[in-house]
C-alpha cells in the first residue's frame, strides 16, 4: 500500500474579467498546479500571479497547454498537425517559464489540457511531437497524462518522467479508460469520489462504470476547482488522505 | 564617422494563412532581427521558422512584443497598467525565448512593436514596467528604441544596454522625433530614403521636415518589409552601406 | 415629479465556460437590458440564450456594442478610425438582430459598452459614427448614453431617439459627470445607492461628490449584476420604486 | 448541354493587415461571391468593402460562415455541438446582413467554409444546425455546397434552394468526392483545370483520379484568387465560357 501521493489542480483558468475556479481553495489542498498558459484560459498577468500564489504555499508548478481554443476553453477536438502541435505546446511551456524564471522556481511538469489530453493517449504521432516541445524546453521536466496510452509511451520513449494521473470524481471503464462525461454514471457523487480517491491513492481496486474491479496505479489525483461538487470534495479528501496517514507531496 | 552600423527588421510577421512581408529578402540584408510574439502577428509555427531562418543567416534574433491586438496588428494604443504591460511583455519575450533556447541561439535584444513603440517612449512609468519585463527574463538583453526619451532613460536606470534606432525611409521633426505618418512628408521617397539611411548610420546630420538640419545618433537602421517602396530600398541602401565600407553587424 | 422610469441592464457578458453576472436575477427587476455582442463578452450561444431570456421576461431588448477587446473586457481606450467604428458597431448590432429576429422580437435599442461610452460622449466623430452604424441598421432604435456630451448630440442630429442613463451606485462631479472609478467616492454605498436611484429616477437633485447639489436628468437607470453589492442592490432598488409608486418601463 | 452557369469566388478574406487573395481580379470573373463573416477571415471594414464592391460590379452576394477559428483559417475540423453551430452560423450570416442591408442589397445564398464544408456533407444533424439558421435569417437564402450529401439533403428537408458547386482546379474521386488536397492529382494543372471547368459547365463527363468516366452535375463552378495558379485560370476559364457561349450569371 501507497503511504504518499500527488495531489494537483488546474489553476489559473480565469480570463481577463472572467474568473474561474476557486484557486486559493485548491493551493491549499494540493501538492501540484498545473497552470494555463492563455490558450483555453490563463493571460499572462493571471499566469503571473498563480505562479506568485503556489509558490507562495509551496505547490510543485506545471504548465497546463492546451489547443488554442478560448472561446471552446480547449475542450473541443480540433485537427492540429504534429509540426504546429510541437510549436504551440513549446510557445506555452516557454512562456509560463518566463514567469516562473522571474519568481526564481522552477517549473516541475506539464499537462495537457481538455481535448488535447485525450487526443495524446490516442495518438502516438501528436504525442511524440508534444513531448518534443517538453524535452525541448528543459528534459527535467515531468509529464502527467492517463497511466496507459501513447502520451506515456511517447514520454518513455523520449527519456522523460512520467506521472500517472487519476480522477477522483470520474467513473472508469473497465479497461481503465475513463467514461465519457454524457454516459451514466461518468460523474461521481460527492461520497462515492472520496471512497474512489482514497483507494486509488492507496493503489487497491475500484470498481468501473460496468461493475467489475479493476487496478489503476496512478501517481497523482487530480481535484477540480470549478462546481460546488469539487469545491466540497478537494478539502473533505485532502482530510481523508490525512486521516490515512498519506503523505501528499510533488512527485520527486 | 562610423565605420559599422547594425541593420534591423521586423520579421515573422504572418500569422497562419496570411504572409506577410519578404522575410527571406529582409535577411538577406540585416544582422539584427525582430521577431513577432504572437500578440500582433506571429504564432507559434511561424515563430519557430522564423527563429531557424535567422539562425541560419547568423541574424541576430530579438524579441519584437506588443500589445494585444491581432486585429489592428498592434498599431493603436490602448489603454494598458504598468502590471499588464510587464505581464504581457514577459510572456512574449519567454515564449521567443522557448523557440530560441530549442534552436540553441541565444535572444539577443527586445524592441517594442508598433503603438506600443511611441508609447514607451513617452511615458516612464510604462517604459520602466517593459524594462523590468526584459530584465527580469536575462539581463544580458539590450533594447531597441528611439534615439532619447523614456524607454531610453527606463534602459539606462536598470543597466541594459540600449541600442538607438533610426530609419531610413520617415521624416524626422526637427526635435529629431519621427514625423506622423498622415503628415505630408512623413515617408520619404527612395532616394531620399537612400540618402538619408547612409547619413543617420555615419552619424552625419539629416534634415527635418522643415528644413533645419539635425544630428540624430542612431545604433541602428530599420528596414522594412512590406509594400514595395520598402523591397525596394533595403537590398539598395544595404548596397550603398557596403559601398561605403560600412561594416553591418549586430550590436556587440 | 417623474411617475415611471426605464431600469436597465448589461446582460450576456459570459464567454464560452465563463460566466458573468446574474442575469436571471437581473431580468426580474429590468425592464430594458443591453446584450454583449461578441467584441467585449457574449459568444452566439449566450447572445441567443440571452435573448431568449429577455423575451420571455418582456424585457426589452438592446444592443451592447464594444471595441474588439475580449481580454480587457472593452474597458480600456483604444484607437479606432470613425470607419472602424462604423463598421464594428453596425456588425455587432447586426449580429444580435439576428437573433432577435429568429425569436421574433424587435430590437429596441443600442447602448455602448465600456470605454467606448465614455469615448462617445466626447468624441463627436466617432459619435457620429456609431450613430449612423445604428441608424443604417434601424432608425427606429434608440441610443443610450450619458444625459449630455457628443453622443446625444450626435444621436439628435441624426434624428434618434436619446435615452440618458444614470446610475444609482456611482458618484457624479458637479458637472453632472460621473466620477472616475479610482477616485474616492467613485462608488457609492448600498444605502447611499438606494438612495440616490431613486431620487434620480423622480427627477430629484441630488449630491455630487463635491457635496454640491446637481440635477441630473435621466430617462433610464442602470443596474449592475457583479459584485454582492449590486446583486443586493438591484431587488432592493426595484422595491422602493415599486413602492414608490414609480411604474418600470421601457422608454416609448 | 447547359447553356448557363454560376461561377463564384471566397471574398473578403483578409484580416485586419493580412491581405488574401486579388478581390478586385475575381469580381471582374464571377457572378456571385461568398463574403467571409469574420470567423475564418474578414473583420467589420473589410466586409463592409467587400460588399460595397461585389455590388459595385453588380455580383450576387452570399455569407461565408466557418467554425471559430482565425489561426486555421477556418480550414481544421473542430467538435461543435448543433446548438453551437446554429448559433455561430446565424451570428455570421446576421453580422453580414448589416452590411449588405446598408448597402441596400440583397443577400442571395450561403456557403460553409472550410473544414465546416466538408463536415456539412456528412454529418446530416450539424447539415440541419446550419441550415435552420440559414432559414430563420431569410428563407429565400440559397444554400451552396457540394452536389450530394448531408447539407444537401437538409436543405431539401428545409425547403431551401440548394446550388451544387464544382471545383475547376480539384480531381475528383470516381464516387464524385473531391480527393483529399493531400493526394496525388488532387491539385490539377492549369490547362486540366480549363478542361475540367468547361465540361463541368456544360455537364460533361469529367475523369475521375482513377480513370474512370463521372458525371457531376453542378450549378455553380467555384473559382480561387490564392496562389498563382488560380490567379491564371480565373480570366482564362471565364474567357473559355464566353468563347463557348455560356451566359456566366447567378443562380437564379
Amino acid at each position: 500500500m501507497r503511504t504518499s501521493c500527488d495531489l494537483n489542480a488546474d489553476l489559473g483558468e480565469s480570463f481577463g474579467a472572467w474568473r474561474m475556479g476557486d484557486d486559493d481553495m485548491l493551493l491549499a489542498q494540493v501538492s501540484s498546479c498545473n497552470i494555463a498558459c492563455g490558450f483555453h484560459a490563463g493571460d499572462p498577468l493571471t499566469m503571473e500571479r498563480t505562479v506568485a500564489a503556489a509558490r507562495a504555499r509551496g505547490v510543485a508548478i506545471g504548465a497546463h497547454p492546451s489547443l488554442p481554443d478560448l472561446l471552446g476553453f480547449g475542450r473541443r477536438e480540433m485537427r492540429v498537425s504534429a509540426a504546429e502541435l510541437r510549436a504551440l505546446t513549446l510557445y506555452q511551456i516557454a512562456a509560463l517559464g518566463g514567469f516562473t524564471a522571474a519568481a526564481d522556481v522552477r517549473m516541475r511538469h506539464v499537462k495537457p489540457h481538455g481535448a488535447l489530453y485525450g487526443m495524446l493517449a490516442r495518438d502516438l504521432i501528436l504525442a511524440s511531437a508534444f513531448v518534443a516541445a517538453v524535452r525541448s524546453f528543459d528534459p527535467q521536466l515531468a509529464v502527467f497524462g492517463p497511466p496507459a496510452g501513447a502520451l506515456r509511451d511517447a514520454s518513455a520513449a523520449a527519456g522523460l518522467s512520467y506521472v500517472r494521473e487519476g480522477f477522483a470524481d470520474r467513473g472508469y471503464q473497465s479497461t481503465s479508460a475513463l467514461m465519457a462525461r454524457d454516459q451514466p454514471g461518468a460523474l461521481l457523487s460527492l461520497q462515492d469520489a472520496r471512497t474512489q480517491g482514497l483507494r486509488l491513492v492507496r493503489g487497491e481496486s475500484i470498481t468501473a462504470g460496468d461493475g467489475s474491479d479493476i487496478c489503476v496505479q496512478i501517481d497523482t489525483l487530480c481535484l477540480h476547482g470549478d462546481g460546488p461538487e469539487a469545491l466540497e470534495l478537494a478539502p473533505l479528501l485532502r482530510g481523508d488522505l490525512d486521516a490515512a496517514g498519506i503523505t501528499v507531496r510533488a512527485p520527486l
